[in-house]
């Protein structure tokens, strides 16, 4: 696909194919037979007829099989399918894979814009576009910088290489952490109050991030394959599930909090900390991806470590602020 | 595919498509032509031509266009390719997508354990298994119970439905918060000696486990797709890598830390703390998955939140016994 190579990288008109069955549709059944089998050792792929008209826009499809079951004499415009799905050489590859997938179509017709018909992307380099894709997808979730293109030369770079790629996700989290660290020592004064406070941060912070962690990556996938995705009733599904889970964990917790402390303020501080921080977990979990996509962004950008970091501290926040509110209510 | 129930779900048995070319090794290229030609109405895919002996074992394979493209009289055991990749019906899906990807075939032939051919899985269905293999996983990383066939439901299940779905991991958690906070409230007098130490759990927990889950997922996809891994040099360069990562994070870290406490005590805590928990995290990033392919296991289930519980704790142990042994030492 050499002849490809002005097209950016990661587009679809980089992995087009164009030795593929193409008929014209003023043509009869019988002729385009003819036209298929005289190509038959020069096709790369085979299973469907790309119909276009006579200025090369693709107008319909068939499969071949439905073109060696129709009768003989019709002209191909009356057998096609004429909705057919396609894509434009300058989309994001991702695109083609989308549309594959909602249609099970085994490969992908693209476009130019002025509706000629170019080739289609193979089922091959379909299958492996949303591996680099899921993967790219994974690595992003854990912050390793890594384009598309680059996920296949993955497990071969150098030691040093890989640390370049590391290290920046991870500077940011260091960012994070110091900020949480001086968070906590603006609260100090709470800390001194009622030293077992410090016990429970590890805990707070996982629950939040965990329960907000299943609610993006559920939320980012409807976002990306459900062709009918509806925001308020999604949203609204969320946030009963989220109060069922809150409530939850919250009783369980602030019990075993209140035993390990012995302490009626920890237990209240817990139970309601946990009821405010878990919904805010989940509140940022769907707003983040949404606001992507309205700006026409990928929403699985929100996955990375950058959200985990704004989740942990808006818990922490939430933690020693609802601390201070019982301890000074409860004294 | 109705007659394909008896195979397990998720096998690959139940996604066969039997409508595919199929010649006699012993015949002509000529004949082989006509037979395809003749089939063209009943086929299914076909981008390849599968090639069987007289008890029907497949014993090669070749592309339609080298069909159309070899000489007419010769025999097709002459011109077919004899290596050809094959799953078993009774293999996991997953194995199909697996050889799909590294050997970029269009559809993945099954054969059964005599070896009798009994048909291909098509390169649709191969990127829907992917699909959902992906989602799996990502939803396996952030705990939410679903098997490979119920992702199809995915989005369309009741608010009750997902929250008993979610629920059990985070109990998981839940319990990992309270075994990490009795494990702090054990390190109590260290806290009275230092209040501010409690300022940089959330640093230490997040750092650790940020690094120990890149390491993760890089390993976990080299075990998975590479076909020529060698866990030696693998965990070499690993090593490496954790030591320059290890070694950045805590001078900074160290230094940071310092400065907002004004204590070289919690400096040198910090500092050491991140080298040695940083380097346990990577270590079980990796001991896990591997353990679990050892016995037969997907590695990808050492992805789940039990694993980042188990290094938080780890990272909390060694965070409080540094801290003791150096306030000790320095005071």
């Amino acid at each position: 696909m050499d002849e490809h190579k002005h097209y950016p990288i990661d587009s679809a008109g980089r992995a087009v194919e164009s030795n593929v069955p193409i008929v014209n549709a003023d043509i009869s059944v019988d002729s385009a037979r003819s036209h298929v089998l005289a190509g038959m050792s020069r096709f790369e792929t085979i299973n469907y007829v790309y119909v276009t008209d006579a200025g090369g826009n693709l107008v319909g499809v068939l499969s071949i099989k439905e073109l060696f079951r129709a009768d003989k004499a019709k002209k191909i415009s009356e057998i096609m399918k004429k909705d057919v799905i396609r894509v434009h050489p300058y989309s994001d590859q991702e695109r083609a894979v989308v549309l594959s997938l909602r249609r099970s179509i085994k490969a992908v017709p693209v476009v130019d814009h002025d509706g000629k018909f170019l080739g289609v992307i193979p089922s091959d380099r379909v299958l492996s576009i949303l591996h680099s894709e899921h993967i790219e997808d994974l690595l992003h979730v854990v912050g390793v910088q890594k384009s598309l293109h680059e996920v296949q030369s993955l497990g071969t770079e150098s030691a040093y290489e890989l640390f370049r790629r590391r290290i920046p996700w991870l500077l940011i989290g260091l960012i994070a952490g110091v900020l949480a660290a001086w968070l906590i020592r603006s609260f100090q004064f709470i800390l001194e109050q009622e030293l077992l406070l410090a016990a429970f941060i590890p805990a707070i912070v996982y629950l939040s991030d965990a329960v907000g962690n299943q609610t993006q990556v559920l939320f980012i996938r409807n976002l990306t394959f459900q062709e009918l995705f509806k925001m308020s009733s999604y949203a609204w599904r969320e946030v009963r599930i989220g109060a069922l889970t809150a409530a939850t964990l919250a009783v369980i917790f602030s019990a075993i909090g209140g035993a390990i402390s012995g302490s009626r303020e920890i237990a209240a501080t817990l139970g309601i900390t946990l009821v405010f921080s878990i919904l805010a977990a989940m509140g940022v979990a769907m707003f983040v991806p949404w606001l992507l996509l309205k700006f026409n962004q990928d929403p699985a950008l929100a996955s990375g470590p950058f959200s985990t970091a704004l989740r942990d501290i808006s818990s922490l926040f939430i933690y020693f602020t609802v601390a201070s509110l019982v301890l000074k209510s409860l004294s």
